[in-house]
């Protein structure tokens, strides 16, 4: 297949049309059951502090303002209340969207709701919490600013296992946590068919943007990754990489140009 | 094709396989010049005033906390500086990132810097500002809090366009602006080939996200659209659809619920 070729359908997957007919064609147009709004918990769950007053730079401007990508991060732990106000902001959940509760609000919109995502930390260094991948668990607070993290495993060693993970951008190794944003496909599909795989991916920048700025609020640097080693992701963390993928990741942690 | 053929397409899109042998393969990496990093100006330039003191909202959770899609607006037009603060915080351009000035920054982060867009606003009802389809054009203010427009040309109905733009979602024609993101593929394709696209889908996630936080810091409402008629967006814009084509829309204006 020549170059042009391959562009073409790269950007034919980008566009919108036949949406419609696409979404006429769902399980959810056929009148399956909606699936799961999050996955199952089987680990331990650990309740954050409280974040009510984490931020150090709240004004908007100001953070669109001093938002920038960066790579080089001190070695200085995040604080629980830090880490849970990452987590809120970006995929907590606020309120069920009906009485039915097959669909919930976040502080990110997604297409119909869909919410195709869980959320993963890899900590390395946050103040009494033991080091090793956890998952947000934002079902078990709906509507409430508290976070409880599911632990999920320890990671041998961070700075290979972080490594590998991201293709070897070993600086983000050096970071106090990166966050992983898998994506559970079905979810999306279940509406939208063939249209979800674009929608998901626009959401996943929905989430990374408010990650950043809420970094940025927190006064930590950022980093986010679309470049990444998908098997290696996928098994690290403990996806099939069919039902359950790795999306996206960003590294987050104190540097020395923001600090 | 069955479905769940369809669907492992889509998902395999989603992911982030052989990034670095995609990208190996590009233009950049042949040595090809960087293409321009905006569309070229040849209408009209009106200029902004100062949207320094525009923001009613500036706390950074009670956004998060506030932010829903509004689909319900008010006929009450939009300031000036609102539409200026709006389209800064989406695409401004805030300083080049090198001397050889081949990438800018921006209040969104995108893979490679590379900012493979163009922002279009379809004004219905902006106090003192002639109605019609206007292109941001960032490039005439870097690093400046200032916001340059460029009129690309009436739109005959505005009702009657947006509806059929948006493939009949007619609430977004009450809206006082409804803007439209297109994307520029080649900006993207250039640095990383077949993995430019999913990228650019989740640069316009970020996007839309500073969108949707800097409408609600307004005090306005915003909806987020990425389901909408390619073709006629495309047309009414004046876009080819191959080297040019609408990405994301979000319509923005007043409304019950926020003010």
């Amino acid at each position: 297949m020549g170059d042009k070729e391959t562009m073409q359908i790269g950007r034919q997957f980008m566009q919108g049309r036949a949406f419609y007919e696409m979404m006429s064609q769902s399980d959810q147009a056929k009148g399956l059951p909606n699936p799961p709004l999050g996955n199952e918990i089987t680990g331990e769950i650990t309740e954050l502090p409280s974040f009510e007053t984490v931020v150090t730079q709240p004004d908007y401007t100001t953070l669109l303002d001093t938002r920038r990508s960066e790579r080089v991060y001190n070695d200085v732990p995040m604080s629980q209340e830090q880490l849970a106000f990452m987590l809120w902001s970006i995929q907590g959940v606020q309120m069920y969207r009906a009485a039915n509760r097959i669909a919930v609000l976040r502080p990110v919109p997604s297409g119909g709701a869909r919410h195709a995502f869980e959320l993963y930390a890899a900590v390395r260094s946050v103040q009494g919490l033991r080091p090793g991948l956890y998952r947000y668990a934002p079902l078990q607070n709906v509507g409430e600013k508290r976070v409880s993290l599911e632990f999920i495993k320890p990671l041998e060693d961070h700075a290979a296992s972080i490594t590998a993970m991201l293709s070897g951008q070993s600086f983000a190794a050096k970071a106090a946590v990166v966050l992983f944003l898998s994506c559970v496909p079905y979810r999306c599909e279940w509406r939208y068919a063939s249209a979800s795989h674009r929608l998901m991916l626009m959401d996943a920048g929905h989430v990374g943007q408010n990650a950043m700025l809420s970094a940025t609020a927190l006064g930590l640097g950022s980093c986010c990754f679309a470049a990444f080693d998908q098997d290696v992701c996928d098994q690290t963390i403990g996806l099939d990489g069919t039902n359950e993928f790795t999306l996206y990741a960003v590294s987050v942690g104190e540097c020395p140009k923001v600090s």
